[in-house]
């Protein structure tokens, strides 16, 4: 079943190795069959290496297994916190890639400090609030998903598809898997060159709203 | 038709990922025949893997499509308003490469601090000005070679081969499209070890005017 | 004799260059038979490429060599005082690895300051004082490895699989070689991250204990 | 003629892109036949892909060409100085590499901070004072060397095997070519290193002398 998907989801997670996003096997790729209400994502604890579409697991809204010889990702409950509350998503990446990984660890938003965030992220990509005690210890996967549609609350996620969970690291979606996979690309170029940015110029003020309006609806207008 | 300049713009597109200077689809290459007066530069949208001479686009100086099956790049115009105020040219590059673009979000100029950069730009790298909102609203892409011709109104191109355009990133150029690759490769490895230089060395003066001159002129005297 | 774990150490050392934690020779694993008191480690100065089970060394608990047409890594007397002292490790791994090495000659401890560090991890990652004068004139590697015990004299090494030798360099462990290798891995990942994030935020905290010990305490009751 | 100084000159050559210390065509190695008083080294502009030893170039110890078919590197009259100032050396390596050449440009020696440098380094790897105008306009090559031996008045080339010429980049220096190349290696490791450790912690005082002595000495009893 949803063979398609499968493969596409897959792609997805193949990408992550493929633009060094992954160390080890940390990070993970879903996607949403909206129709059925079905998710395809990685398997728990697999080597990215020498992955195939056939190792991918299907579960439905509420975590069942329906399909698949594997564990699903232990993240799974927060993928499916995001696909229940952002109704427009069809794909979510999850990595501990090394420069998003840092601003969250510092529990730092990245500003808008060039054409490139612009073009792709309306506006500052957030971190989250620090998680409370009972958030922690009761229903952790899933209340990390909760936290981020929280913290999106006056934010369309598809304004900016990518957060930052403090002290953990970045999760990004977008229309389908490899276009969430794209923004983790881009998420880890911002967050690398932020980095850099504020390192030297701690003081820079966010770029201006017409040349982040002429790049987000420029691109958004034009290609979407 | 410029079969043979098609090859060498092809060839100028595809040093750009080999020397790690882009990411996704970010970045393109031109040259121009002058005598033609056509331009020949990377389709828009196109991944780098697998592209020929045959997907590149031939566009007069008015940015009108001449031959090609594919768009002409998004950054035409400011290609086109390079060319047209530099004659000396012959090859345009544009990137997002990491450390370039770092300063061109900081605002920042590339001092000479070494003869890596004095053995190919004769000064400082210059940052634009930010755009105006009248200039990113009305025609942007022309506007930003509009800008980047104003910031060498009192520099000769041939001397220094690329600039930095405020908050977005690197064009360079040269006497030919393999030439303004190149150059873009040089920026990179100057834009980062200036700015580790600066990290440590915030008082750093550049290098004084007789090793300047020894470089520049020795190697321009020699080699070209 | 003792062919597999040959392989098994043989496999954990081609780690080290396959995960960039290795310049020219710098660096060694081991793996111990308890039952049989061997310990089978990588020769001394052989390049990693090209190297085969074969020529692993096998010595026993005194650094006695056993089997073997090379010389013991000279850094055998410290893997046999933690092996002697850790009863619980079946591997070590020792690399100069950039970012680790950096906390180590810098002298500092790598604080938990995210969840990767915490999945693998529990608690910080110390640096050893300095070596006194008589314990580097004396015995020094032997010496070297009585002052990383020394370190956990109020740790368990299970609970924190490595340690920063000041001003020298890491040591990881495992329950085997593999472990160890990974460990090798995850502290030059917790290493980078925690580098930059200290960089632009020297006056973080540590992540607070509930979030600790959920990552690492459910991390390993499920998958040990 | 030489052959056999041919191919060991070439392959330090090609040591210096496999570990990723040149950026084009920028560094150079080369060897000498004492007996014979005849230098191998690099040709000028030519490209380290396909580089095989019948390019090299033989030229005496005044600098004339006395075999090959292309034109010796332009720093060659920086080799040729140490060679005949520095009886102990039998192979130079130049390059431009990028956390080596941080350090000539900031103008900085690097400190011995752990025990990767002392086992290569006997002591800190000075940075030449800047040169003076009559310098840089006279014999610049020849004058880079001689300002190189000036700063090795009171240190022996053996126990230091590397120089970081000030405003411009790294030299090292070994018994032969391959080690010239490895010591380059080394170099750059130890800028790496020194150079984050310097930014978090530039109070940090180098190593003690009994530390320096067991690596550096015990590493060149044993293996030499």
């Amino acid at each position: 079943m949803l063979e398609e998907l499968k493969r596409t989801v897959c792609e997805a997670n193949l990408l992550l190795p493929k633009h060094r996003l992954v160390t080890l096997t940390w990070g993970n790729a879903s996607g949403i069959d909206r129709a059925a209400g079905l998710i395809v994502i990685k398997p728990s604890g697999v080597d990215f290496e020498g992955m195939t579409p056939d190792d991918m697991v299907v579960v439905d809204l509420d975590g069942n297994v329906v399909e698949g010889s594997h564990r699903p990702s232990s993240d799974t409950p927060t993928h499916l916190e995001l696909y229940r509350s952002f109704p427009s998503i069809g794909g979510i990446v999850h990595t501990h890639s090394r420069w998003a990984t840092i601003f969250a660890q510092a529990g730092r938003s990245i500003p808008v400090l060039g054409t490139t965030h612009a073009d792709h992220f309306y506006g500052e990509i957030p971190c989250t609030r620090s998680m409370m005690r009972h958030e922690i210890e009761d229903d952790y996967e899933r209340e990390t998903g909760r936290l981020i549609v929280e913290t999106f609350s006056r934010t369309d996620p598809s304004d900016v598809p990518g957060v930052l969970v403090c002290a953990h690291g970045p999760f990004t979606w977008g229309a389908d898997p490899i276009e969430a996979a794209k923004n983790a690309v881009v998420l880890e170029e911002v967050a690398f060159m932020g980095w850099h940015v504020v390192a030297i110029r701690s003081d820079l003020e966010p770029i201006e709203r017409p040349l982040l309006d002429r790049h987000f609806r420029g691109r958004h207008g034009e290609d979407a």
